[in-house]
């Protein structure tokens, strides 16, 4: 990534629940999507912030559109299915390059995530229009930065422990549920040369994507997970040894 | 460690406010660490469990019965100063030998855990006799084995996130406090050849080290964390390579 | 695991180059994963110790006989692609419940292996009958008992970093090649509830899993590797919160 | 940090070998420190980089100095045991809070290093002025940028496994020694919220610190450790609950 060229980052939204569910439209006329978009553009104006949606042809992510990202963010939940294996492929590829991913609340079961972490991604649930209390585990951390010790939803979907992924590298979030349950909400992980982030709130019929926090948070993710040099992965048969390589009595 | 050979465990206590304080020493007869080594016969009878506290010579932790040791358990809160610095320095060589160490609540600013760690082991906290239910993060792991998906103690202390430790290498609890916050409290990392288990509940004013879940969870820990080798580590000069080295003009 | 009951290993084979490749068929009469299973055999004689091929129905991994596993052993090279995906989603699903998994030198770019660790796997090669020494970085660690500070393997193939996976949990060896090369040799990573160990050596053209070496690496890594637990993974909708939940605005 | 500022580096040397060995004085006339800062302004022309040695009073690093400095490196050897224990106290403060550490070569011993780690740190040796050749495992990481897939040093003191510290958080260099051994030459940890980088290279005799790919790599290094927050780690008593504490009857 050249420094002196904004930031490319591409917001990608299933855009199902808009179109069906009357009170999803309302809070988020311009679509999840278009809100988690502008949340972006407020703190990274440097940035250039477009959106993508399933319904685009290749769901919006062309192999030539992709090799212009920089970080993706991924929301899902009714459609992970539909979703196709090839573009799944692709933005695989991508990551393990060095773009860098957001996925966000229940894009936990998105392909794309348990691909890349190679687990269940399961976890426990409850729609009850909860409190969640987010709070910071890592207060240094650039994901954190601008948060105070904690901050509120007033409601959430609850999701619990236990979380089915490998350990994180580094924890910056954990949640506190009205209801009882806590959950690991903010996690960091490296793959190949990409950096991934999992952040949990989200669900489509809460106003939380208009969140200032929420939205903050997404925006240092995006910063965090820039890339940071670029690995094309390649099998190499080496045929030249370095050092010279002893004649063996089996070759005879 | 010889398999036909009995685990050796001790468990360590400060063994002061069983001493000073009243209510201490009514929940607690036989010392918190009495307690503790009960709680851990119960569910180990095969293991032999002794105890060794602060005021013992060398806090009962000579290096001759250290060298016996396969886990040690420790409990400390407000003496940590008055442990020697030769006896840690036991202990933490001990530990990268392959010893398991299991560290109990207030112990994590115990000087062997900051030694071991290297970093703060800071955390906030509360004394408000409030609820605290444990999560399991991981069903599977050999430290929850026998435990519910989650189970409550109804009055304990608060410590509250940020942790100042490492990532885990595994999670195995979180806590969810009454009081709104949440807390990493069952923790585990190798360090050389030894096992650590960070186990949060256990403040000195409630009966927490009689609770049925807690003693499972402190014997599965203790034989979670038994030595499987040892390392006797060493800084070798190794003189003779394994391969021929070309001279070099440089030596001429 | 009932600790009474013997260890249950299945060695699978690709079974592939031994029936078209007389050098192949020479080294190893009764396949690779015979020679295999005969190391196992020889240093857990407690365990029950099978075989499974590529060429048996359901390549010998049924959905009955796999939940009767406690550790896979599984060596792979040319015919990867001919392994049904189905088996790969069962094996998957059985070493996050549990199961351990022993991954073989060109098993690198199998299909379980990938989906496991969710990164490339790739990694440079060459064919020269070279010398490889295997040194322990963990001398201290269960797969590493028996073993010297090093051993060598008088020609194997070359495989070289970088090493397309994520960072290892620990590191038991790292190679050193004649030819000027180095690769992690020896890596432990757990997924879900199961421990997973790749261990490089093992080219079909060298007698490498006659070795005593290897045999005693291998045997070690299956006892590593046994289950410790077991974890049904479920996503739950827990319906009924542990803690009241205050009636919210906006539920009007 | 504010990005407007330049980067603040020290260089810290320990400056003896320098005075007492007619070699290492031919080599380096300004001390291995002067050649290691001259590397680091040639690639980072617009960090203020200065150096600091035991000689001077508190080592060159006062309480005032090091509250201003965002990247350290520290090379030591000979007398590890003369830097004073109030001096690391305030180096371990401020990598914890944030301030970046490169530790080379000898310095595996330095007692900065082995606090932070908490490990033994140990390895085995070998001075036989032999050819090292570093690999990079993790091509597209910050770290190994400009660097070709390995690059070797003539002549260098041989370090070996096995290297005794925590699994790095990530790998980026492995080396081939010829004399026959491996070692894990770059390695990143965090801490706190401090990045870590620990870089082999560097022994004394030899004209390492003049080295291109060297140089570049520690440069690398320096900016990869850049604070990125700030973490002022306090231990908070919260005694007002953000949630309603329900009275207990132990509490009458």
């Amino acid at each position: 990534m050249n420094s002196e060229q904004p930031l490319r980052v591409v917001v990608w939204g299933e855009n199902v629940h808009e179109q069906t569910m009357p009170r999803v439209a309302a809070l988020y006329p311009r679509g999840m999507h278009g809100a988690i978009a502008e949340g972006i553009r407020e703190h990274l104006p440097a940035a250039r912030v477009e959106t993508a949606t399933l319904q685009e042809p290749e769901h919006g992510l062309s192999a030539a559109r992709l090799a212009e990202i920089d970080v993706l963010t991924w929301w899902g939940h009714h459609a992970h299915d539909q979703v196709s294996d090839a573009v799944v492929e692709r933005v695989h590829r991508r990551v393990l390059e060095g773009m860098g991913l957001i996925v966000l609340h229940s894009a936990h079961f998105a392909k794309i995530f348990r691909r890349l972490l190679g687990t269940s991604c399961s976890l426990t649930w409850r729609e009850a229009g909860e409190r969640e209390r987010l709070w910071v585990c890592n207060p240094g951390h650039p994901i954190a930065q601008g948060i105070d010790r904690c901050f509120e939803l007033p409601e959430e979907e609850m999701y619990g422990e236990p979380f089915g992924v490998p350990p994180p590298d580094e924890q910056v979030f954990i949640s506190w549920f009205e209801g009882g349950e806590v959950f690991r909400s903010g996690c960091c992980w490296r793959r190949g040369n990409g950096k991934i982030f999992y952040f949990r709130p989200g669900h489509e019929t809460y106003p939380t994507y208009h969140d200032a926090n929420v939205r903050r948070v997404i925006a240092n993710a995006v910063a965090w997970a820039r890339p940071e040099g670029r690995w094309v992965d390649a099998v190499v048969n080496v045929k030249e040894p370095r050092e010279r390589i002893a004649p063996k009595p089996s070759a005879q």
